[in-house]
This record gives structure tokens, C-alpha cells and sequence, in this order.
């Protein structure tokens, strides 16, 4: 197994993990923390915009890392679909005027309509936009969700499916983000790693737990370590396939969201120097 | 796409599924509505025993179409990998005094055991009991369970890695159960139903729905229909690959066993007729 993590260089956090905070305060916090990186959250530029939110950002010596989030591609009607496809060509801009190198993609199912359908109409809107995110100089990330999100949230469900449509897309501005929380459980996790690693495909990589039980499909998610998950072992997976770049604390957790900010994101460092 | 079904010859509920009602309760129930199998929860014979058991279900007219459940293989010490592989014989032993011709294996995981360690004891221990069910002419059936699952209920969580058991273990006695609702959101389901059929490993088929929104991971399973499953669908590939037993409903949902169970039965019936 591969060693510890030794300082904060490659940490990032995602604004959605200390969520109470607003954007200021986050970005005070996490750079007198020591954290390196940040990944925004849509939400958390509604009051300021993204060209004040990033300026904010690199004058606390923080990296905007990506942007969170496109897609949401799939859907039964063609005008939903072209809708769509705008929304996905203005949160590029939006990447690109808050200095963010990535935009990841949720790619949601469309309910009632069949998964084979959502996956191809996904396919096809993200191959509408990568001209855009070409231009604008930002990267593309398909984050498969876990299936259990598959009748909603996401119809791209494993890291094979994110593959897949890297390999048909077949363009430097298309990648893969893996969370450990939604793939943990493949058995061709490590594999696909492995493929994604040779097509140049792996852009992100995000970390938090399973907690044993989960009771609840969105917000309970554990810090790294409250949970089952073998995340050494993957990023030992994701390095070996060359990935070097930032690593992602993104925790949606109602019981960790209710207790004191600053010092939960001191546990995360711990959990991050112990864990990851 | 096929027809629906026309009749209930093929209708078979789980004991669980009307969790309120004790057994006497429940065969009665069951065959005054028509319905024809019944899946028998070991939980359901505490009081009379199996042998019991199995004499009132077919004094009722009803056939036992399987036991629920063994499996549990996957253990980090040996003493309890031995335990697990006595209390499947035993499991074994109670199906044949019940008259099922089959037992369902819930191979459970072993929380912070590596899933591929629990995936190997799981088959190891399957191979042990395996001649005991050859003897007691019990067929076993390996049921994936949803990734969801993966840190505690199920290490096996997908109908491929089911196929692999059976693959490897190559015996009469041991093949699979098809449950929609822990297997729908997987692109490889349909040509993996399609290699069981060919394997001859089509054991059962178990029918839900998935809710949206899902609020609960254990029981908040839908009725037929009051979800996103294309389950007629996945009956066609089912039927496609040989398979013509019983239509199993085994629905954990405590909003259901809120409601009065005799209309609840119905709403089975007609959902069975409308959206299987």
C-alpha cells in the first residue's frame, strides 16, 4: 500500500462540504487551514458572480480546482434536451470566468424513461458542448454516480459507462471524475481506473466515506475513515494510473453539517493525513 | 414487447411482503385470493417449524416456491466462516422439511473486509454446502443484492458476479435470483440474464419498484409500477433466457405494511396483471 499523504499540497475541499459557510468565510477558513484547493459550488456564486467569486479565491492563494456542476443532459423532450445544452455552454463560461480548469458533470436520468435512452441523449449533449469547453479552455468531467441514484440523479452509474463515453467522444476536453463514494463497490473499479489512466482520462478525484448504516440516500456520507470504503487502496488505484493531481473532500452530511465548521474541517485534515 | 399475464398461475408472494399477517394468516389470505406460490422468510415458521409449515401451505393449495434465506458466507474469522457453512446446512435442511425446492442466498458482506475477500469466502462457502444440498435435492440461488448493500447486506452485487460463482462451481444445485429492483440499473442486465438462461442458472425471479424519491435503503420499496423499473421489460429478457417459474413479489416497505394488508393483496394482483 502506498504511504500516507504528507502535507496539504494536493488537499482540496469542495464549498458543499462546510456548507453552513457562506462563500467568504469559506474561503478565509480554508486557506488559513492550510487547505490548497477548492472546488465551487454553483450556489456559492449567486451573490457575488464567478469573476468576483475567483478573483476572491487566488487573492486568499487558493486553486479553484472545478466547478460543480454541469450536465443533466438526458430528457424526453428535444427542447428540455437544447435547454439543456445552453445551460451546460453557460456554466463553461462560468467555469471560465471563475478561473475554473473543470467543469464536472452529473449527468441525471430523465424518470420513466428508459436508462439505455438517458445514456445516449447524455453522450450526445456533452458532444454538443465540448466544441464550447474547447474555446473556453475548460475540461469535461462525467462523474458516474453510485446506482442508486440511477432512476434520478444519474444514469451514468459505473466508471465503464464515464469510459465509454470518453473513448466514443475522443477528445482532450473529456475526462472521467472518480468519487470513491459511488464506485467503490466494482469489482472493475480497478481496471477501469487502469483504462482511464491510459486514454489520459482521469481529471478528478473526490473522497468521503460509506457509513455502515447509511440512512439516507443523499446527506449521509462519512468523513473519510467513519466508513467502509477502502480509499487508500483506490487512490493507490488512481495514482498508479497517473493520476497527480488534487485530491476532493466532498461531504454531503446533514449530522456533520450541524456541528461546529472549523473544527470539522480540522478533522478533515486529520482524516485526510490518516485516511486517505 | 410481451403481453401482460393474463391469470395468477404464476404469482407468488413473499411472507414478508404482508410482513403483518402471522403464517396462518397469510396462506389463508394467499390462497383466497388466487394466488398461487408463496416464498416462505424463515421467520415465518418460528412457531410451527418447517415441517408444520409446509403442510399447511399445501393443505391450502399453495406451492412453496423458495426459502428465505441462507448465504452470510463472508466472515473475517474461520471459527465464523465454519458457523456460517453449519447454519446453511441447517438452512438446507429446513427447506427440505418445508418442501422448497429452493433456498436464496443473501451473501453478506463483511464490514471492513476487503469485498474481494468476502466475494471468495462467499464462493468458498457456497462450495462447502453444496453437496448437502445435492443430497436434500434443495437447489441454491445466489441473489445479487444492490450496490447499495455492498458494506454490510451483499458483496455480491451484480448479476455478472453471481453468473462467475456459478460458473466456477458448475453444479446442478446452485445458480441465481433476478430481483429487478437490485439489479435494474445495470446496462450488462440484459446479456447477463441472457448467459444464465444459457447456463441454466435461472433459479427465480423477484419483482418491486423503485421509488423516486427513495427514502429509505431497506424498506421503502414500491408496488409494482410506483416506480422506475421497467420491469415488464426485464420479464421479457427473463422469459427470453428460458425462464418460466414463478413471478416472486417481495416488497419490504413500511408505508405498505401501514396500510390494511387484504387491499394491499389486491393492489398486488392487479399490479402483477398491469405492470409485470
Amino acid at each position: 500500500m502506498i504511504p500516507p499523504l504528507m502535507d496539504f499540497s494536493r488537499l482540496c475541499v469542495h464549498t458543499v462540504t462546510t456548507k453552513p459557510w457562506g462563500i467568504e468565510e469559506t474561503v478565509r477558513r480554508y486557506s488559513a487551514a492550510g487547505v490548497k484547493g477548492i472546488t465551487i459550488w454553483r450556489e456559492a456564486f449567486l451573490d457575488k458572480g464567478p469573476a468576483a467569486t475567483g478573483q476572491l479565491v487566488r487573492d486568499h492563494g487558493l486553486k479553484v480546482v472545478s466547478l460543480c456542476r454541469g450536465g443533466f443532459f438526458a430528457a424526453s423532450s428535444a427542447n428540455r434536451r437544447a435547454k439543456a445544452i445552453d445551460d451546460n455552454r453557460h456554466c463553461i463560461d462560468e467555469a471560465a470566468a471563475l478561473g475554473a480548469p473543470l467543469v464536472v458533470l452529473v449527468c441525471g436520468a430523465e424518470p420513466g424513461q428508459a436508462l439505455g435512452d438517458s445514456r445516449k441523449q447524455i453522450s450526445d449533449g456533452i458532444a454538443a458542448v465540448l466544441p464550447h469547453a474547447a474555446a473556453a479552455k475548460v475540461r469535461l468531467a462525467v462523474e458516474p454516480l453510485h446506482p442508486m441514484y440511477a432512476g434520478d440523479r444519474c444514469a451514468i452509474n459505473t466508471l465503464g459507462q464515464a469510459r465509454e463515453i470518453c473513448g466514443r467522444l475522443n477528445s482532450p476536453w473529456i475526462g472521467v471524475a472518480v468519487d470513491v463514494y459511488h464506485t467503490w463497490w466494482d469489482d472493475r473499479l480497478r481496471d477501469e481506473i487502469g483504462a482511464c489512466g491510459r486514454g489520459g482520462w482521469l481529471f478528478a478525484f473526490h473522497v468521503s466515506d460509506w457509513r455502515l448504516p447509511t440512512v439516507d440516500l443523499l446527506e449521509d456520507r462519512g468523513l473519510m475513515g467513519e466508513g467502509c470504503i477502502p480509499i487508500r487502496e483506490i487512490r493507490e488505484w488512481v495514482e498508479g494510473a497517473g493520476f497527480t493531481g488534487f485530491i476532493e473532500v466532498e461531504i454531503f452530511s446533514r449530522r456533520l453539517w450541524a456541528g461546529d465548521q472549523a473544527q470539522y474541517l480540522e478533522s478533515i485534515k486529520d482524516a485526510y493525513l490518516s485516511r486517505v
